[in-house]
């Protein structure tokens, strides 16, 4: 799996970002790869919770680097491959889950600046990863990126527009990528992850209102982070004559 | 049709943002309203355009205002609107039409600026065109609001990526509203327009290219400004009860 | 708009096949069409309906044939156009709107029989009289060709499983034949109708669940066949340089 | 993994539908399923090619029964399921994979015949299956069951409307299968297979075109029977949590 580049072996290694608690999708695939045996480089907005999550891996066996960085900011995604390549790793399989939270929103509080807002976390920041992820996997004419969609990548409800808008977006993104670049070898996906995921966002938002969706869902009714990881992972396990570029993941529950 | 506001009688129009020369989308939604009786504001970034434009639909009996503005700025928007309604009119008919010119791009020019680019002028600008024109449709309960969308907004291809997103993105901002507004009053509708138009730019870019188009798919292979035009009024002339939310247009010999 | 076909002179017409009650929307796209000046057959299951239609539509200075067909038999089809052919007439407009009852069947109920029942009048019928109607329009290189779809035609719900397999059956058939047939100038539609209709069957089952559903939707909450045959007729007058090939029909309330 | 039934214990076991030689998706699942250890029923219309599938199979260690039934026959559909259950097997995993040739057909050639041979084989005999299935499951509250489609399941294309018609029919049964279902513990799938397949049939047709195909899309241009045995495998192993009802398959270099 190693490639020559510039006279120095390159070690893959897989990239995580929007990486956040051991209880979300983030960090859940950043210690799924990493039990894969990938180093892994875990980039979150906040340095707060991966270094919990980096220690959390580590003390499972795994090897990760966290990395502080914005996704929806050119610079500091170049940062970060550059820092990538220089440590010598080479990408493998990069995943973009970064995203804003996605809370109804009122027509008035439905800002210009909040539309910019959610448009540059949740697509235009996929968009810079994606290009700068896959112009580091071409010249090895292998690799693995990864979009970390929702239901609403695939309409516009009300009091969702924004958010969905944005997530439209990021999948017409991932998709001119899978058709651009499968061909050079680069596997580009996106998983519509549509339900409620039973992580740290759950545990805040969803089950903070009197348990209510607890009792309306009942056993995994909420998606397991680690149930999602797995998936994205044998995403990245397909052959190359058979790969899937879109796939759903709810939990069994969900009205869709 | 006349409501009241503020005490004042307000009397309707048309408002078409991305109008350009008469032989493109924009100048003939403006001379389709005005044959139809709507005054009409004829809004774009060139005011090298309007001008003729709106001497050409006065020649022909229409009624219009000019107005250079930039749909893509919030302010320059929320200005258009209050001058409309300064001048005692209230938007019944609002068509977002403006867009960059849809071309291949290279992967090396696909950088985060021109992406942004794409995303304000195709996307942003109709999110806060459509914003600001339900604003003041609703007080009414009435009006039809209509987006110029592509093939693009379903699918993102290879070199197309970056309009393909903003176009996405457009169509789920209109979707949002359309579900979210309908039940107030306001028609919400997005039209696919899939083919070359005959016009302006097909003369420029499509024609341009030793007429290979022309060879192609010969008359009434190009989409006539007219008849996508008449297919608006007839969205906006649709009855409550059954409103067309997103339709396609295209040359009858153009492959899909 | 007169064709000659083997030395005579052939006059367009319209079919409507699946006319009912004038409350229905076979039956008013029979009065919208013969209020166009066509003259048109009004084709359906049951003679009981159909004198009464014609009568109306003759009343109102519309000349029309009334045929009794099944649609999903193709030696009754072809008769139909056999005899069409026979009285000077030749297909112009053709609507395909028959359709089985789309009511929820449990699991139990669904049985073979039944899928076969739905798929044999929503999608076989569908497809037979395509087939017929675009080989006499053909010659003429010229005709109009519309589906009845439903909200079912694109996803397939809980206890509408067989419906709405046969309604996507349709659809696609129709797909198949617009991308085949456009360039030889028969323009090929499909309507996705998304709500109740305020005809017959709303009255006899949407309404009579208690006014339950006029409560819910209030004025104009029902699609009113007159507003949907004329979306109909609008699609025919279409320039064929802008053609629609599927459009959504709902009333202003509905959710979608 | 056991389950009682009437008393007796249960095994579970996988059923192909559609199997054929070891070279095709039906072969390979077959072999997938054996050597994940489960016992495999394998079931297609032709005779030939099940014994030496099943003398493969058992070679290379699996359990396998070989059932020569046609799934377009409800009666057939049944004595089978009967069978598996005198057996003291419950159906854990039901693959319908079924299906006609896909191959263009001329306007004449598309007869009433053909349509409904296409729409028994692909979609009737899927709905047959997989009601039969989900019966036999919903006692265990347990199950997967996995429709194999096609691009063509997605849109009609000129020349493939009957065939595409038949699939996007498939499709939907199994969304409504999905969505009923689901809730009950039965995971239904659908498999977009998009591209020719490396086995029999790309060898007899494809390749057999001066390997035309084979010149064209070089190594890994065809989908590997065994790599899309392996996502099927994989979607049976997610957890409930976070299903996947639809995904697509295809090779890195298919144009989609």
């Amino acid at each position: 799996m190693a490639d020559k580049n510039n006279g120095a072996t390159l070690k893959p290694c897989a990239v995580v970002v929007g990486a956040g608690s051991r209880q979300g999708i983030g960090g859940a695939l950043c210690a799924r790869f990493a039990a894969a045996g990938l180093h892994v480089y875990a980039t979150g907005r906040s340095a707060d919770k991966l270094e919990p999550l980096a220690t959390e891996i580590r003390t499972s066996g795994g090897s990760v680097t966290a990395v502080t960085a914005d996704a929806a900011n050119p610079a500091d995604v170049q940062t970060l491959f550059d820092r990538i390549t220089e440590a010598g790793h080479v990408p493998e399989l990069v995943v973009f889950n970064a995203s804003e939270l996605n809370m109804p929103t009122s027509f008035a509080a439905t800002t210009p600046e909040f539309v910019e807002k959610m448009w540059r976390t949740c697509c235009f920041g996929g968009f810079v990863v994606g290009h700068e992820a896959i112009e580091r996997m071409l010249p090895q004419k292998r690799g693995t990126l990864i979009f970390t969609g929702a239901s609403a990548s695939l309409r516009g409800r009300p009091k969702f527009g924004a958010f969905a808008a944005a997530k439209a977006g990021l999948r017409i993104h991932a998709q001119a990528f899978a058709r651009e670049f499968g061909p050079e070898g680069i596997h580009v996906a996106h998983v519509v992850v549509d339900g409620i995921v039973g992580g740290d966002r759950a545990n805040k938002f969803g089950y903070g209102l009197g348990k209510a969706f607890l009792f309306t869902k009942g056993e995994d009714g909420a998606l397991h982070p680690d149930a999602i990881a797995e998936s994205y992972w044998q995403l990245h396990c397909q052959h190359r004559s058979a790969w899937t570029h879109e796939l759903d993941l709810r939990p069994y529950k969900e009205t869709f």
